[in-house]
C-alpha cells in the first residue's frame, strides 16, 4: 500500500476500455482537422469560376479518346457526342455527381487499425508517386529498382506519419513496364499493411490489381469495401485517355475508388491565369467524376488537381511559388462546395537535392494543403526534382513535417487545462514556469517535437560534426531500414500471390515502354 | 504619325498624372494585401481570450520595475498600484488603448517614396534583428561588427522584397554598447534611404536616435510624423523595465512609434500552452500600449507578439513549429479586434546554418505571418539558431521568398483576363496554351520568380556545379555589395551627423556590457 491515490483502478474493466478507447483516439491513423480551412476567394468569386467550368463544359467540351464506350454512357445521360467531344448540359456533371459520389468514404487497410477515411475534416498523408530515379547523400541520383521501390513501402510502413503506403512510390525501372506492376502491388501488400494505391496504366493491370487485393482482403470484401484509392490523371487540357479510363472503369465497377486528377502545367496545359487554371480543372475533373458515376453511381471518387508554373526562361514547371498555393486553395474550396473528397498539394519541389530550396518549395505547398483542407495529400514525402526522383532524405524530412502537422491541425485547446489562468495567477510576474504544476503536467505534450531539426547550442552542434537536416536524416532512413520487420501476412495469402503473379507474369510479354 | 493609337498622348498634364499614379500604386513600398486573414478562432474563442487577459490585468496585474513616473501615470488613469505591481480595472487598457491608438500610420522614410504604411492591410518586411554573430558560407560564424551591421543595410537597401532597413541588424560588438547605438542609427541614415528602427536599450540611445533623426529629416517634422518605429521587449512574464519603458517614453513623447511586444518562450516565461501564452500576451501588450497612450494620446504604437516552443530535452527554444503559428494566428486576431497594427512572425529558425531544417523551419513561420495579416513582420529576413547569428546567405534565401509572397497577397485575379474563358475556347481540348494570345500577352508577368531556385535540368544544374541554394545566395549577397551604391544625402547633414555622434562619443563612456 503506498499513500498515492491509486486514480485508474476504481472502475476495472470499464476503466480499461475508457483507457483503451482514450489511446485509440489519440492514435487515429490519420489527421482529424479542427482547424477551419483558409478561404482565399468569396462565394462570388467561387461561383464566377464554377460558371466558367459549366461554359467548358457545354461550349468547348471534353474529348473522351479512344474509348467507345464512355462515349455511349455520357451520350445516354445526356451528354452530347461530336467525334470524341463531349460536351455536357449546364449542370448535368455537377448534378450526377452531388447525387451519387459519396463525400467521404473508408479505405481500408489490411491492418484494420490502420483504416483510413478520406474526406470530411480527414487529411491522409501519403508518399510521392511515379519517380523513375531516387536520391541519396550516398550514392546520389540514380534509376531506381524494385528494391528502392521496397526501401520506400518499408519506410512509410515504419513511418507514424505517414497514413498510406501510396502507389508508385518510385518506377522500378529494372522490371518491364508490362509486369511490374504485379512487384508494385505485391510489395504494398507484403511489406506494409497501411492502405495502398492500385496500377493505373491499363485497365488489365487495374484487374490484376484489384485481384491481388482480394486474395488478401477476402473473396467479396472488395464488392462491398474500398481497398484501393487509385490516381487517375487527365490529359489536359480537356482530355481523358483510354489507358486512364479503362483503369478508372475497372476501379469504380469494383467499388474501388479513383482520384479524378487533372495535372496542369499552367501556361501550357490550360492558360497562364489562377482564376483560368481553377475553372479548366474544375471542368476536367467534373468531366471525369462524372464518368465513374455513370460506370457505378456511388463508387468513391476524389476531386483531383495538380497544377504547377512555369518558369519563364525556360518552360520548367516550378513549384513552392504563389500560384499554385493560391490554386489549391481555390480548387479545395470548389471541392468543398461539391461535396466530394479533394486531393491536392504535398512536399512539392524542384529542387535536385534535399536543400534550403527544396524545404522552402515543400513547406510552400505543404502548408496551403493542410490550411485548404486536403483529404488525399499524394506527394506528401520524398518528392524532388519535380516528381523525377524520389530521394531518401527528403523522405524523411518530409515525414517529419507531416508530424509537426499532426498537432497543427488539433488548433487551439480552450480547456480550462489549455487555458492555463491559474498557473499565471499562481505564478505571477517575474517568476518562472518551468517549476509550476501545470508546466509539470503537460510538458511532455505540451510541443510538437521534430525529430530531424536540430535545436543545440552551436557548440555542441559542431562538436557533434556540425551535420546538416539532409545529413541527420541520411541516418534516420538508414537506422529504419536496418530496424525494418514486416508485419505478419499469412502464409498461403503470400503464397497464392506469389503463384498468381508468376502466372501472370509468364503470360505477358517483356515490354519496358 | 503612326496607326497606332496614342491613348497616352490625350489629357497632357491629366495623363501624367495618372501614369504617375499608377506607376506609384503598383510599386508600393510594402505589400497590401487583398487576401482574407487566416481566422483559426471563433469570435467566442477569442473572446474568452480577452476575458482572460482582462482577469489578469485585474487580478495578478503587470511590475512596471524601476521607473516611478510610471506607476504615477498609471495610478491617475484608475489602475491600482501595489508596490511596483500595477492592477488595472476591467476594461480600462483596452478602453484607453481603443480610443486613442491609431490603426495604421504612416512611416516616413527619408526618401518618401520609400515611406510605409504600418497597420490595416498593409505589410511591411523588415530585416532580422539583434544577432551578436553573424554567419557566411566562407568563414563560418563569428562575432558581428560596424562591418557586418552596415553590409546588411546595404543589403536591405537593395533588396526590392524588404520594406524597410531594421534596426538592430546585428550587434556591432567591436563598438562600446555604451556607443554602438550612434553609429547604428547613422548606417541606416546613410547607407539606406528606407525606413528603420531607433535605440532602446535606454532613454538616451532614444533620445540620441531621435536627435540623428531630426538632422536628416528637418528641425519640427519628428513632431508631426514618424519616422522612427522602435522594438520595446517586456521582460515577461508580465514586467516591464526601465530602459525600455524609458526609451518607449521618449519616443512616445516624439510622436515615434513602439512596437510593444511581450518575448515568451513557452514553458519558461508563461505557461506552455497556446491559450495561455495568448491570454498573457495580450495582457502584457495591453499594460504596455496603456502606458504608451497615456504618455502621449494618439502616438502610434504596434501590438507585438513573439512566442517560441521549446526543446522538452534541453530547454531551448524552438521554431517552425505547430505551437508558435497557433499562437500567430491567435494574437492576429485579437489585435485586429483591438483595432491597432501587429507585428510577429518573420523568417524564423533554431539552424545554425542555411540548409532545409532553416528553411522548413523558416516558412512554418513566415507563412502565418502572411495569412496572419502581421502588419510588421520583424526578422524577415537573416535570422539562424534562434536570433544567435544573422546570416548572410540565408538573408538572400529569407529575401526571395519575401519577394514571392509579394504575388500571393494579391490573391486570385478574377478579371476578364485572369478568368480566361476566351484563352480556354479557342485554344481547346488537346491543344497547348504556349502559343495563345492570352499567354504571350500574360506570360511575362503571370508567375512570381524566385531567384534562388534553380529549376534547371538535372543535367544543366550538375554541369554548372550542383550548387545549393545557399552556395547561389552566396554568389548573389556577394555581387549585390559589390554593386552597392549608396543613396544620395546632403553633405551638411551627414557632417552634422558625424559631428554630432562625435560629441556624444567624448561625452560618453566606453562600456561593453
Amino acid at each position: 500500500m503506498t499513500d498515492q491515490p491509486s486514480r485508474r483502478r476504481a472502475g476495472g474493466r470499464e476503466a480499461r476500455r475508457a483507457a483503451r478507447e482514450e489511446a485509440t483516439t489519440s492514435s487515429a491513423p490519420y489527421l482529424i482537422r479542427t482547424i477551419p480551412p483558409y478561404e482565399i476567394m468569396s462565394e462570388d468569386g467561387l461561383e464566377i469560376i464554377e460558371n466558367n467550368a459549366d461554359i467548358i463544359l457545354e461550349e468547348v467540351g471534353i474529348d473522351f479518346r479512344d474509348y467507345p464506350s464512355s462515349l455511349e454512357l455520357l451520350k445516354n445521360a445526356g451528354a452530347t457526342i461530336d467525334g470524341e467531344r463531349v460536351r455536357f448540359p449546364k449542370g448535368m456533371c455537377r448534378e450526377i455527381v452531388t447525387k451519387s459520389a459519396p463525400p467521404s468514404y473508408i479505405q481500408h487497410a489490411r491492418n484494420p487499425s490502420k483504416n483510413v477515411q478520406i474526406g470530411g475534416d480527414a487529411t491522409v498523408l501519403v508518399p510521392a508517386y511515379g519517380s523513375p530515379f531516387v536520391f541519396d547523400l550516398d550514392n546520389g541520383r540514380r534509376y531506381a529498382n524494385i528494391e528502392d521501390f521496397r526501401n520506400f513501402v518499408k519506410l512509410a510502413y515504419m513511418s507514424p506519419h505517414l497514413h498510406h503506403s501510396g502507389g508508385t512510390v518510385v518506377e522500378p525501372v529494372d522490371i518491364p513496364v508490362s509486369k511490374r506492376h504485379l512487384d508494385m502491388v505485391y510489395s504494398h501488400l507484403k511489406y506494409s499493411d497501411k492502405p495502398f494505391m492500385g496500377s493505373v496504366t491499363a485497365a488489365e493491370r487495374a484487374q490484376d490489381s484489384v485481384a491481388l487485393a482480394e486474395m488478401v482482403f477476402g473473396d467479396g470484401f472488395l464488392n462491398e469495401n474500398t481497398v484501393m484509392t487509385s490516381l487517375i490523371n487527365a490529359s489536359s487540357p480537356m482530355c481523358w485517355d483510354a489507358s486512364m479510363l479503362g483503369a478508372a472503369e475497372v476501379y469504380a465497377r469494383s467499388n474501388q475508388a479513383t482520384v479524378i486528377s487533372p495535372f496542369i502545367v499552367a501556361g501550357a496545359m490550360s492558360p497562364v491565369t489562377v482564376a483560368g487554371v481553377a475553372a479548366q480543372t474544375l471542368a476536367e475533373a467534373l468531366a471525369g467524376m462524372t464518368f465513374i458515376q455513370l460506370v457505378n453511381p456511388g463508387a468513391p471518387t476524389v476531386f483531383g488537381s495538380f497544377a504547377m508554373s512555369m518558369s519563364m526562361q525556360t518552360g520548367a514547371p516550378t513549384f513552392g511559388t504563389p500560384e499554385p498555393a493560391l490554386i489549391l486553395y481555390t480548387m479545395a474550396a470548389l471541392a468543398r462546395r461539391l461535396g466530394v473528397p479533394f486531393r491536392s498539394g504535398g512536399n512539392l519541389c524542384s529542387s535536385k537535392i534535399p536543400d534550403a530550396q527544396a524545404a522552402s518549395e515543400s513547406i510552400s505547398t505543404f502548408i496551403p494543403a493542410i490550411l485548404g483542407g486536403v483529404n488525399f495529400m499524394l506527394h506528401s514525402a520524398g518528392w524532388l526534382e519535380g516528381g523525377l526522383a524520389m530521394g531518401y532524405e527528403k523522405f524523411i524530412i518530409d515525414a517529419d513535417q507531416c508530424g509537426l502537422a499532426a498537432s497543427f491541425v488539433k488548433g487551439v485547446d480552450l480547456s480550462e487545462n489549455g487555458q492555463a489562468l491559474d498557473a499565471i495567477k499562481e505564478t505571477g510576474p517575474g517568476q518562472h514556469f518551468l517549476g509550476s504544476e501545470h508546466t509539470l503536467k503537460n510538458f511532455e505534450t505540451a510541443f510538437a517535437v521534430s525529430e530531424v531539426a536540430n535545436n543545440d547550442s552551436y557548440e555542441q552542434w559542431s562538436e557533434e560534426g556540425s551535420l546538416d537536416a539532409a545529413q541527420r536524416a541520411n541516418t534516420i532512413w538508414k537506422k529504419m531500414l536496418n530496424d525494418y520487420e514486416p508485419p505478419p501476412l499469412d502464409e498461403a495469402i503470400d503464397e497464392a500471390m506469389l503463384d498468381f503473379i508468376a502466372k501472370r507474369k509468364d503470360e505477358l510479354p517483356d515490354a519496358f515502354a
